[in-house]
């Protein structure tokens, strides 16, 4: 396949900013062999094989800029698919400003953020599913994250709906055929076939609705509140929880660790203890009426609730209650009776005849803190992450789907009401838009600018 | 020639941490191609040629962790002479800390910092000035402080050393071989040539000793404090002579913005201002008595003051015990008469005598900036800078230099004491010793490590 150059030449830096001891330098477009040509005086890289590296002197002004190794990849085995070189120097800021500035001065311009990708998706090198992973790859912080990123860069997702889109085309084609025969009342699309093709496609898009729910987690972690009367033991239960995996978390560097939220990562899934100062501060002596109002609040505020309470303190009709509230308000959340190790583990479990809802832990001395993570996980999951299945975590797409559904309710409603076959193409072809609109098959420039323009630079 | 393969494998980021495009893992040792091939398991990179990219994905527990370019340098053709690989991924530091523990499951250990370098410099790839420019490239941050990196990475420096050695070496041998015929009373080493390979080897010397006071400034900048009388124009000059050149600083990443100093780079030279806090606060409402005490204590501070005054206030007798001070107190200094838009600039020459010293500017009209920034520079430089010549910057090897020039002293007065020769090759060796402990011909392990435990990770 022929990739489409582009004129103008693009150049930036692929690395972070910042001191290191080697920085890489990107280049891609029409003039990237003459550029490095120039630079790089002492080899012919139009001469060279694709996929070979070079170590050498950049130069420029008859200065040397410093000692590199240059990667060469020719069109079309690219990532961009034009000619593409990296220039791997020394990791000075200011010696790599240089080169860039030599790149710039030889006809190079700086590229925009995500532009590299954006040609490799003009380029038919990946399709925009595949693109935006990418970016989700290189956010990833946790190793689902990093899986559903992977899973949409080979192409898991696009191919899934792309397949369908291909056979809903076929009927759409039949279809409007129909129309040039519109006098003689014949259907050359089989109605029945189309009504299954239909269903097996709201299938798929109602599953990968659902996902987001799990992509968005995925995504953006989820946010848990402690709760529970002062005393129940909800700062010895935090420490308890972030004890070991805190070092876990310190290991992934940008995790942000001036907000007042701590984070675990329990999984591969990043749980947001909210409101953690507050659990801190108020911990002894807090004041009953405050402390609702505060309880309240942060209920409103989490994705998942953890009530606290000591099994020694608390009575069957007060959890009773508890619970009808939680019920009425919709939370998600887990029930954790804590301080088993004053009495016994057994007579707890009696007190509440056995409440299989009901997770028996002494925080102080660490038991059973495990269940209470892997429940907290299954809360999340609810059994229904099959890592090798699509999860949706990107709103665009969640979207489009949701628009899809809409329209594919259209066909169907219109194939049960026997409506013209015209109008049935009509929201067939709605329903190829935001197929296509998924995967970049039917973009316009607007959105794709907005798309790339969230990558970094250099990407 | 044939490298030594250390029998530990090393891995380690390469790149700045934090989010990028792209980030490169660096392995370097006997197990780099059974690491790579265990985790690459498309290729055998045990067959593949030297110096060739390889695009595939990276496998451990038969999950992918990511999708990347290999680069693999077959020994002695890489950078520590081993066998090398570059891994090249995506620039999350989750996904890339995976890879680096993916690597370290399957046999490597994580690189001390420089440790890469250190095992170039062991198989002779680098000598020790040629590695230590390597650090110093790293964190250059001005066109000179990169040529003189460059120049020593290219061997520049070591080059006039190890030939003076040699030849040190040669005389030293036949000094020795005179011991052997010691009843005889030969002279197999002629006199007067030592002697006046000594006068060479002791003018490279005393070059390179002098080369210092410019190589500190090219390492570490030069304080300038701007001092004068309130209502001198001191904010104003500090704002003409930051306007221009900001951007240029902040351009360069890693330039401290947290302090009161302010810096700008002219012509590849650091010069900090210091205390601009200061003048911006003072310029007006000073007391004057607090104003001169700040005064001295700045000037005690600076390698440079440039005194300002306005050419209508001050008169030359004035003006003359304001130069005796200076020169008592050995500041480099320069006059600056500012306001000359007020009279006109030959007024104010005359009105000094044409006093050559004195550079005329009106800082508020922006006249003269460039003279006065091109004075700071030659009062740096003092004519002496020839870009192709060494400059050392490195303080170890100015106090290896002095003991070396100290050792020379002593050879030549036991050549003219006409001293046994035995005892001139002793003082030889001592030279030998200090220009081989330069170019790390002569090491010992802690000197090594304290050398290398500088450099970043990954280099």
């Amino acid at each position: 396949m022929k990739s489409v150059i582009w004129e103008d030449t693009i150049v930036a830096l692929a690395t972070p900013p910042g001191i290191g001891a080697i920085g890489v330098i990107r280049l891609s477009g029409k003039k990237t062999f003459e550029i490095i040509n120039e630079l790089f005086p002492s080899k012919n890289f139009a001469e060279e094989a694709s996929h070979s590296l070079h170590v050498g002197f950049i130069k420029h002004h008859g200065e040397i800029l410093d000692e590199v190794v240059v990667s060469i990849y020719r069109s079309p085995r690219s990532y961009t698919g034009e000619d593409v070189v990296e220039i791997s120097g020394h990791g000075s800021p200011f010696v790599l400003q240089q080169i860039i500035n030599a790149c710039i001065e030889n006809g190079a311009r700086l590229a925009r953020p995500g532009e590299f990708t954006q040609r490799a998706f003009l380029n038919g090198k990946l399709d925009l599913t595949q693109a935006e992973a990418v970016a989700d790859l290189i956010a990833s912080n946790t190793s689902i994250s990093q899986k559903a990123a992977l899973h949409n860069i080979r192409g898991g997702f696009s191919q899934q709906l792309k397949e369908l889109r291909e056979r809903l085309i076929r009927f759409s084609a039949l279809i409007e055929l129909e129309l040039d025969f519109s006098q003689e009342d014949v259907e050359f699309a089989d109605r029945r076939q189309l009504q299954e093709l239909i269903d097996e496609v709201d299938k798929v898009t109602t599953s990968l609705i659902d996902s987001f729910k799990l992509g968005n987690v995925v995504r953006n972690g989820i946010s848990v509140a402690i709760i529970g009367k002062p005393n129940a033991g909800k700062s010895t239960l935090l420490n308890a929880l972030l004890n070991e995996e805190r070092a876990i978390v310190s290991d992934i560097p940008g995790t942000t660790r001036d907000t007042v939220e701590e984070v675990i990562n329990i999984d591969g899934i990043l749980f947001r203890l909210i409101d953690t100062a507050g659990i801190r501060q108020h911990s002894t002596d807090i004041i009953e009426s405050a402390g609702m109002q505060r309880s309240i609040e942060k209920m409103k505020q989490a994705d998942l609730v953890i009530y606290l309470f000591d099994v020694n303190e608390i009575t069957t009709q007060e959890l009773g209650e508890i619970k009808n509230n939680f019920s009425i308000q919709q939370s998600r959340y887990l029930l954790v009776g804590n301080k088993i190790d004053l009495v016994s583990e057994q007579s707890a479990r009696e007190k509440f005849s056995e409440d299989p809802e009901i997770l028996f832990i002494s925080a102080i001395k660490q038991q059973h803190i495990d269940d209470l993570k892997e429940r907290m996980v299954n809360t999340v999951l609810e059994g229904e992450v099959q890592t090798e299945s699509t999860i949706v975590t990107n709103a665009r797409h969640f979207h489009a789907l949701r628009q899809l559904r809409t329209a594919l309710g259209d066909v169907k409603k219109g194939i049960n009401d026997k409506i013209p076959g015209d109008l049935v193409a009509i929201d067939i072809r709605r329903c190829l838009h935001y197929l296509g609109e998924i995967t970049g098959e039917i973009t316009n420039e607007d959105q794709l600018d907005y798309i790339f323009s969230k990558f970094c630079i250099g990407k």
